[in-house]
Formats: C-alpha cells, structure tokens, sequence
C-alpha cells in the first residue's frame, strides 16, 4: 500500500459527519480501492466545542483555516455549503494544487466556473457529485458516460421538497399551504422554504448540470425561475383529466450558440417515467444524441445519499494522486460563456387556464386572442358555477406555439374587464 | 498532448462500425480528454473483403489474430461476441498488460471472474459498460458511486425484446406470438428470439451485475430463468385490475454468504417507475444500504448507445494509461465465490393463477392446499363462463410467503382431477 492520503474536511455538519462515519466504516474497503490509507488531517469548524458524531476524533478539530493550509492535506473536502468563506478556501486549495470534493451546489452555482478554471489550469481534481441530485451519480454520468456524445436535452425533477408537496397534493386533493406546514412537521421542508419552494434551489443545480451538459458559463441570476406557490388542486385535476401530471421541472437545451435553461412547474404525460417519480426522490433525463434519453433516479438529498456520493468522489480523487494521475477528473474541460436562449422563443405546448365571469362572448374575445398571437387550441375545458356571470375556469391545451406569442395573447385577455385573476401558463415537457 | 495510445479492434460489425464513426467524429475532443490522440492500429475482422463503414481505413484490417499482438496497442477492444475466440484473445490481452474493452456479456457472464482476476493481478484495465443495459451507464455506478455503500438489492428489466413484447401485448391486447412475429419484422427481435424471449440474455446480463454489485462468482448455469412465453391477455388483464403491470425482470440481493439471483416475468406496483419504463427501453434499481433506490434508465441496445459506453470506456482505459495509472479501474476489486440462495426460500407475494372446472368444492380444495403450505390468501377474483364445470380462471394475490410453499401448494392442487391446466405463479416485486 501506498503513502497515507491526507484529507481535512471543512465543515462538520450533518454530511460531514456521514462521511466520517463511511470512512471509518468502509476503512479497509476503501483503502483496497485507493491503494492507500485515506488518513483525516483536519476539520474546520465555527465552534470546537459542539458535540460531533463519535467517528469525528476532537485533536482533528480546528476554527482555523490557516491550520487547514499548514498541513499536508492532498485532498480538500467541503460540506460547509454557503458562498462564503468556502469560496475563497477552495479557489486557495486548488491554488496550492490540492485536490477538492465539494457538495455545495450554490457555490457552483456562482462561482463553479472560475473554480473549474482553476483546477483545469493546475492540473487538478474538482469533484462534485454531491452538489446535484444528491446520491445520484449524474456528475460522472455526465462527465463520463457522455463523453463520446452531445448532450442535446435535460428535463430533471432537482427539487426533493418541490416534487413532495406536488405528489403529496395530487395524492390527497390537500392545498398548497396545507401539505407545506405537513412537509415541514415532517423535516422534508425548511422553516424557511422559499429557497425549495420558490425554485432557487432548483435554478442552481440547473446552473452547474449546464456547467457540465454543455460546458456553458452562464449568468445564474438570468435563468427563468418559478416555484410552485400557485398550482392549486384544481391545476392537478385538470391536468389529470387530460392525462397529465404538474411536476416542478428544471429544463436545458443546447441551442448551438446559445443555451435554454429554465425552472417551473410543468405538466408531464402521466405514464412517463418522471411523472411517476413520487414524493422527495428526484430524477434527472438526459437526451444524447446517440446515446437517445439517459433517465437517473434515486434520493436527491439527505446526509446519508449525500455523504456516499461525497466519498466516492474522495476516492477518484485520492486514487489518482496517489497514482500521479491528478487532475484527471478535469483534463480536458472547457468552459464558454454562453447567452440564454430567450423564453420567449421556446416553442411548447401550453395548458392554460383562464379565470372569467361567464358571460356570453368570453370564449370568442380568449379564442380570438390566442388566434391573434399564433396560438392554436387542441382542448378545452370550461368548468363552472352554472349560474350566468359567476366565475369560472377556462383551461386549455394548445397546439406547439411560442411562449412569447402566449404570453402576448394571455396579456391581451387579462386586460378585459371580465376576467377575474390573472390567467395561468404551464408548459407540457415530453419527458 | 502525450504520444498516441494505440487502439485495435476484435471485430467490425454495427457496434464496431460505430465505434470507429465515433473516434473519427469526436477525434479533436476525445484527445483533449485522453491528454493524447486516439490511433486504431489493427482490426480483427473474419473477412476482410466485405464491405465496412467509410471510417473503416482497409489498411487497419486484418485476419490473422498475431497481427493484433505484434502490434504496440494499449488498448484492446473486444466488440466480436461470443465465447471463443474471444476469451482466449481478452486472456492474452490481460496476460500482455494490454488493456481492455469488451461489450461482450456472454463472455462475461460465463468467464467474467477469470478475466477479472488476470487484469488485477496484472494491474491492467478491463472495462465493459456496454456489455449490460447497452447506454446506461450502470457499470461505473456500481463501480464508483457505490464504493463507500453496500448493494443490498437491485431489479432491473435489461432484456429490451422481452419488454417491448410485455409493452406492446398489455398496450394493444394482443397475443405474445402476435407481437413476437410484428417485433421480428421491426427489428426488435430476432429471427432467432429464443436468446431473449426465454430469459438467457437477462440472465447473463444479471450475473455480470452481480459481479460487480455483490463481487460475486456464481454458477451462471445455475441461475433459476425463465422467459415470457407463457404470459398472456389474461395475466395482463388481471394484473392490472389488481393494480400491477407485468414485467419481465432480473432480480439480484445480498444475503451475506449466499446471492440471491433470478429471472422471471414478475408483477410491479403500476404507479412505480419500473412499470412505466416502456418498449426496448431497459432499467436497473439498485438499492444501497445508504444510498437508497437509485434507478437508471435508457436505451439498452442499440448499435450507437452501445458504440457511446464502448468508447467512453475507451478514453478512461487510454487516459489512465497515458498518466502512467493504467489498472485503477479494477484496483481493489475482489471476487469471490458465492453459492445461490435456493429459490424455494425466497419469500415475496404472490399472484397465482388457477386453471379449473368450475365444481362446487374447488374453491375449498385450493384453499386448503396454500393453507397447508403455509400461504395466505390477500385477494382474490374468479371468472368464469357460468355454466356450471366449464373451465373457469381463479387468480389470487397472496401475502408474503416462501416460494416454495408456494410451490409445493400448487403442485398438491395440480394433482387434482379438476384442474384442466396446471397453475401459474408469478412473483410480485415492489420496484
């Protein structure tokens, strides 16, 4: 066996206790497949003093960074999450030419391009498998499996919470509002859920699966992000009756020049594989050009999950150091600054709901309108009261038409005076 | 960029054709990614005057096997099938430190261990993603995203014909003939298809992924396998009414000394995932003690899909090589011999399928015998002509019991004058 491979963790959290637990665990095991010792030098934590799980040895404990840098670490494991101070201890390891593993999707998100940079002109090892989809392997799937091929296409379910209270709510006919405070009773929603809830969460592993798809730097902020605050039961009821189900979808698509990224809740063929990808598990559906689609599916967060995928990044890692081989994970990645491909020109078909007093003539000015902007209908529903002038729903489904022209056509019915809220757009994704 | 790695072929039909389109389409971005261009030296072909793809070079052919090995490649890639002459060609590969690729699961299933343990005595690279679930990329899953986990279970429907013919005969209530002959002339099946409809091709498949899932040396002879020749309309009708879909599955779990491995059409939840995977597409779940379910999903055969995971093998065989750590990907890995766990002490649910005259007392005797057997039943439905002793159908979903409880009960039933065919049992799986 080879010499020790040095790792220091930063952050001791929930994940990084797991993956003190595996490495103890799995000592032997691991050893055998990195052809040496995996010997933790470090911890960075913010208080030396709070319990730890029993796997972490208190002299590895330290709140300094320096003490960090001082030693001989070959491998840098972050679990701190947040942008700062992890940014900065991460661009130095891989200054000093130290390999690193990090799970921290909003750090990739901003600032995983020049981190990437970084470890491609050093010659060393960035792994981040952990970052999206939790214990799903689609970092190395995409960085490896696709290798050969183009990655024309990806539609991933990326938000646990998201797809829980979406299943929770069709499953049970309960609210919005309802099934949330339920989910965060339950720990499978935060107090504060707008980061999962409001499709954030969703937009940065969108970013950094891009980052890796298509080798695109884009501006994060820019991606069209929405949360599923507004579907209501009788979104999931509709979209049922025409054979569909909401799933909140983070979806990309290289355009050439330019790249689509997006982030809504979508309608999907209800006997498509992702629609019956139920409660916190995530999926993700790669379209490759030879490869056709490539569907991943598993637990997308959680210590346990998250922490295996940690350390089977650690051993790639290690492994290649120890063989003189680092930076192999890297070698030949190229980012490019790519535009986003506007919203308003993707082309999809459409549900769209539509909230009128029923009077006559409603349906003609909305028909008209749609006609107008190059919309087509291919179903339509109308549910309501009965009685003259009470409110009622309108949805349809429309032919492919431009999300633009919809837009346009929905702005141009939501100035009339008898429609009583705001008309609704989700798209229809093929999964 | 490094000195070129030299790549020779053992056979040119549709995958090997691919593989060279490949090389030749992706030349520029391959070798940033190896650190060193990718040069085919020779290719084994049977004849060298039939016609190849135009990526084909004629100066590469050859038919004479020494010409492979006076040659200096690196690599060997293994895409002719079949046991010999190509075990004794991957041996002599291994033997010379060569590395190797192979897409062959038959020569895996049947020779697997012993090339596995030449290429790490050897420290020489052996790599074969294609050779199970063709573009899925569940080799290096299991592999490397579950290194630190341990696989307790997996399910996968990886025989691509057998699920197109399920698909199709649950779909458009058609019978299996019907389907098998209309997928013959597609080109889902071959003219030949007793390899897929019976089971064997799912049953190597399974022991290569046992392989790597449980490190297990099994008898592949040994593997109880069966196909689905004898699922008709009515098992479809009756799985769906009790709310399962009819798959034809490979099963393998972890029972520490003893491997749990079997092929067999099974009944699914109708809502899980496995379910909706559709058509040729194939789909293994593996369950991780950790991890949790992971599934992946894709296209399972194919001529590009397969080309895709032969040459993504291709640049991380070449690559290692080229950094001087050329057998990391068998590094550590260890097999060892494991007998079967004995089918008849498998416990599951149960649907079964009793062929009857329709007598007063039927009913009582059946009931009596799976009681005896210690199988109880959860539901039960009979249909039948009306007319008093026409043969009627009787089909029950039972709670857990041993299979060969089960077994044993229908072969009491069996021996009864009143049944006209003998009975029928399908497993069912929670996916």
């Amino acid at each position: 066996m080879g010499t020790p491979v040095k790792v220091s963790l930063l952050g001791c959290g929930t994940v990084g206790g797991g993956v003190l637990r595996l490495l103890r665990e799995n000592a032997r095991y691991l050893e055998s497949r990195v052809g040496a010792p995996l010997v933790v030098d470090k911890v960075l934590v913010r208080d030396a003093d709070k319990p730890r799980v029993a796997e972490c040895d208190r002299a590895w404990l330290t709140t300094d960074p320096e003490e960090i840098f001082r030693g001989e670490s070959e491998v840098i494991v972050e679990v701190m999450g947040g942008e700062q101070p992890a940014f900065d201890l991460l661009h130095r390891a891989l200054s000093e030419r130290r390999g690193v593993v990090t799970a921290n999707k909003l750090l990739l998100a901003k600032r995983g391009p020049a981190l990437v940079d970084l470890a491609v002109a050093n010659g060393v090892d960035l792994a981040f498998e952990a970052s999206v989809g939790g214990g799903i392997p689609i970092v190395r799937t995409l960085r490896e499996a696709f290798t050969s091929d183009w990655v024309e296409r990806l539609v991933g379910i990326v938000n646990g919470t998201c797809n829980y209270v979406l299943t929770r709510m069709r499953r049970e006919g309960k609210g919005f509002e309802e099934v949330l405070v339920d989910a965060q009773r339950l720990g499978y929603a935060e107090a504060e859920p707008s980061l999962d809830v409001d499709g954030h969460d969703a937009s940065q592993k969108l970013v950094v699966l891009a980052m890796l798809a298509f080798g695109a730097r884009v501006d994060a902020a820019a991606v069209p992000t929405s949360g599923i605050r507004a579907i209501d039961q009788t979104d999931h009821r509709f979209a049922e009756r025409f054979g569909f189900t909401v799933k909140h979808l983070a979806v990309g698509r290289d355009h050439g020049e330019r790249v689509e990224l997006r982030v809504h809740p979508a309608l999907v063929p209800s006997s498509s594989v992702l629609a019956n990808v139920s409660g916190v598990l995530n999926a993700i559906s790669v379209h490759g050009r030879a490869l056709g689609p490539c569907l991943l599916s598993g637990r997308g967060a959680g210590d346990l999950p998250t922490a295996v995928s940690v350390v089977a990044d650690l051993v790639d890692v290690a492994r290649a150091r120890r063989e003189g081989a680092g930076g192999l994970s890297t070698r030949g990645v190229q980012l490019a600054d790519r535009p986003l491909y506007p919203l308003a020109e993707v082309h999809s078909r459409f549900y769209l709901r539509f909230f009128v007093a029923d009077r006559p003539g409603v349906l003609a000015v909305i028909a008209g309108a749609l006609g107008e902007h190059g919309v087509s209908i291919e179903q339509m529903v109308q549910d309501g009261g009965g009685e003259l002038a009470a409110p009622v729903d309108i949805v349809m489904i429309t032919h492919r038409a431009s999300w633009g022209g919809v837009m346009r056509a929905l702005a141009d019915v939501d100035a009339r005076d008898f429609v009583t809220r705001p008309s609704k757009l989700l798209p229809i994704e093929d999964a």
